[in-house]
């Protein structure tokens, strides 16, 4: 009856397909460090937005497991990353999450980096010392439109390219780059990261547990069992799935890509989005279905646009709409507790208090976010219980929990192979 | 000088009799867990009484260890026990400690199963899903006379049967299941869940720390080294054995078993038993060694029936006065936190300020609680001390804490060769 | 990239002269075990002054890690150092940081200890108990001129005969035991205690972090790298060495010595002194520099004494000044935090409020040390990084860092061969 923390590489061969992972995979520190080491250590996570670091000098530091990482705008206008950490003697040199600065000053002893990771300025350290191989160590970063992604390894997955490829005409259009950032909360779950992005990757729950995001979203959307369903569902389906066929039809039509591509377990950056058509007035993730931001992104003449959502595995989910962006990124702290930042970005014209509220642009998802962190924080508890075994995903409804997971298995058992 | 952790095995092989434990049964986070498979999770634990839940439909849920448990009284007034976790996704079933449901519903995704633990409901599942061998995986449960015990492993100790058939006629007439839950407190020590146990099983510390409790209790009920004692107080000890004998007749005599069984180290379900005269008045756990509640318990004529004790390893023991019955159950967290739960039981036809008052049924008990969470918490810290070593019981004062650790030792060097 | 945990030995074989650590000495919950066995545990450890227990009966407790010790101060005015353990059932004796006993008494079962730690009292073990072998656990004891060093060890390192007959003319002058503690803090820097040590054996960092401290103390004695001064920086730093001398020359003559002597890395009781000179003037560690007690300490006819400082390895430092003393305690928590204690002496003739007022004594070193604890978090912060790597000492100003960390690996080197 109780579990064992066997081998990792026993748990990665022995993941029974269809059902969720093994209790070590969501309780054990050891996986946990294993998760750092082989994913969030080695793959294109998730971290921010150009808008983090509007202006030359400006600076944001993210936690990615125990490595503080700097994103610094430099005075070419680039976002650059480095290591938050001086090379004299180790210590972390900014603090704050955001800040704006003329160069990198290490407090301690006054060791001066430049905007691009240069050691300028290193006192007393005598005439043998060669500045010039003590920089910033640097971090590999890419901006696709405007979201940011980093990589700590030495030699980053190369097929980010063609991801940045196919999503750029999707994201494009919504123009990342003209925003602000009206708001952003960190919203710590109790439970391991996984079972966040398994929670995310289905709506089955949404019915049960999310009134206001159930809201815009239709429930159609969710997935069902064919079977369970009378003539009237069936044929209220089908009418929802005709309306997503002709949005598509019309917003491709407008320049505005709209069809699914699931890449989600089919490579090493996994991915998926799709845009798809919202209830009532159908124009944004808000409790009347309308726009929170009278400006519109990009160059928009409609706001009925429906939401296009970007995933990225393994942290990133993502919600544009005409009016607003809503990015989410999952940063795991340990193995029984993770991070949920969420930023809403508006037209950088837009006025707060004139063109959007705060309160009505962030209403549904904080309440989401919400409701997510509690239902996390239920399979945390139960996954720690002897009684705890791998249980069946719906095949209707929970196809692509089991397409992160079988991401997430292929993953670990290439670097366990290596 | 200082402790090195062992393997367990060299640690339950090298225990010295006659002495206390070896640091790292104490203060090690391994052999917690070692405690936890080998004791909590394989032996009857106690979880508290059928009052808990009085009505169908009631369930309490009980922690034992990372295993959350239901307590759940169904539509038949059976009282049954299953595992808090979904067979779904493994979310936590119940949150509340006490609740009452018509169905077992896990809010995640409405999986719904039945008071006997049948899955009744699992939306969107599909055509091939059998719902028949996902119902909540039951947990063994017996009641002796209103206690309720709980066993996780799959085969639980026989010998159960037989501490049932000795010690219903001592509870039996104190009518558990007649009582209600008139007070409960949740005190957690900070100390190894032996220590609660080995300072619960002697009252050599009882005259220096518990002036409460040494009202009703006579001091030469304790232990005592005769060589030490002087003419006046051997022939009161004298007395108090007199005094001791002619009570177990005279109750006996009333149909109240009262002599004492030892089985403490003697069987897989160890228990003692004894009923003992009280100080004063005779009557209750008080601090005028008078009834606590006007309403007697069972159909007893006097309240002058002394106090009778039951202990049970690994983690429990009562006290069952004529007027109310005080209940503990020791329930470890970690190697260093352990939760002592008390619950005082009153007849339920007594009413609360006129037939008793809570703040004098609790004041012994609450008292003492809190003195002995300060010396468990003591011992706690000298183990961690480098300079720590295993130190003599008192042969006429701690020979019952001795058959505890004897049992401990010989349960794990049992479980050690499997 | 990342900082894998080898065995303790390859990483102490590993260590790269003229660098800092690697990351695990920092980070690890291992080498923090190791650190407390090989150095807390079998070094000469400073943990308070003969005023901390000025009068017989007079108890203090300090903790070196997992060890409580117990001070004492006997009838015959010596102070004695024990294990806070009970030799019955372990419990802490005393669980105040300071108290006053007739004896010992351990509170669970009254055993109770003479202030020389003998058992003298021990109810109900019976006859054949032997009380003899039942004492305290003594703990090697030194004061040097009234500073308390203690050993957990059986057989402490010798060579601390040495350094006391060295020291002692420095110290005594000062007076310890003529003093009373003015006042103490305890400071928990989240950071290890090298990290806390690497700190405080540089000034370095001074300039830009201590606006207090750098009132009395000369910049030319941080120490610096000629070849970055210009004329006028030269010709200071030669007026300061100038200063320096003729200082030495003057306090030697009124019989206090003040030449360095420099100890740090050539013994197992490492140890550096030096009495410097002070800027303005030259009285005190003070923000005006002037003495912050009208009665001086021993018999000085001036208070222009400079500074004495003196460091031990592995956890103190300490200014004897002419009118005050600051003697620092470094105690590590656990790898990442430590406890720095600090005590203010002054006079025993000294009253409050008349000749010192508190806030003035420790107003440099309440700053200082506050701004240290920012540092050491700050480091110990960045050692977390997966980026992080040794980096290089200044050879100009970071010398006695090195020496520190030269002793401690040879010391860990040491311990591991045997």
């Amino acid at each position: 009856m109780l579990n064992t923390l066997n081998s990792l590489e026993s748990l990665v061969r022995g993941r029974k397909p269809g059902h969720s992972l093994d209790a070590p995979f969501y309780t054990s520190a050891d996986v946990f460090d294993a998760d750092m080491e082989a994913i969030f250590y080695r793959h294109w996570i998730f971290v921010g937005v150009e808008p983090d670091v509007p202006e030359p000098g400006d600076v944001a530091t993210v936690d990615i497991g125990k490595a503080s990482i700097l994103l610094v705008r430099d005075d070419d206008e680039e976002v650059r990353a480095f290591f938050n950490v001086c090379r004299h003697r180790g210590a972390r040199l900014i603090d704050e999450e955001k800040t704006t600065v003329g160069n990198l000053v290490c407090r301690y002893h006054s060791w001066t980096y430049g905007l691009d990771g240069r050691l300028v300025h290193a006192p007393h350290m005598g005439v043998g010392f060669d500045a010039s191989c003590k920089g910033l160590k640097p971090v590999h970063l890419r901006s696709l439109e405007g979201l940011l992604f980093v990589c700590l390894a030495d030699e980053p997955p190369e097929d980010f390219d063609q991801l940045a490829a196919r999503m750029a005409p999707y994201i494009a259009p919504h123009n990342v780059r003209g925003t602000k950032i009206a708001y952003q909360s960190d919203l710590i779950e109790m439970g391991n990261w996984k079972l966040t992005l398994e929670n995310n990757r289905e709506c089955y729950h949404c019915e049960a547990n999310h009134p206001e995001l159930t809201v815009p979203l239709f429930a159609y959307g969710f997935g069902f069992a064919p079977e369970e369903m009378d003539a009237l569902d069936l044929e209220n389906a089908q009418r929802y799935d005709a309306l997503r066929q002709t949005s598509h039809a019309e917003w491709e039509s407008m320049g505005l890509p709209s069809r699914e591509i699931d890449e989600l377990d089919t490579r090493v950056s996994g991915f998926r989005t799709e845009r798809l058509p919202l209830d009532g007035d159908g124009e944004s993730h808000t409790m009347d279905t309308r726009a929170a931001c009278r400006v519109p992104l990009g160059r928009f003449s409609t706001a009925k646009l429906g939401g296009l959502s970007f995933w990225t595995q393994p942290n990133s989910w993502h919600h544009f709409l005409g009016d607003h962006i809503v990015t989410f990124s999952v940063l795991p702290l340990d193995a029984g507790r993770t991070l949920v930042r969420t930023k809403w970005l508006v037209s950088k014209d837009a006025v707060e208090g004139v063109d959007y509220e705060v309160d009505r642009l962030i209403e549904v998802w904080t309440a989401t976010n919400a409701q997510d962190a509690t239902l996390v924080e239920m399979c945390q508890q139960g996954a720690m219980s002897p009684a705890y075994e791998p249980g069946p995903y719906s095949p209707n409804t929970e196809m692509l929990v089991e397409k992160f997971i079988r991401w997430y298995i292929d993953r670990m058992a290439d670097h366990l192979a290596k």
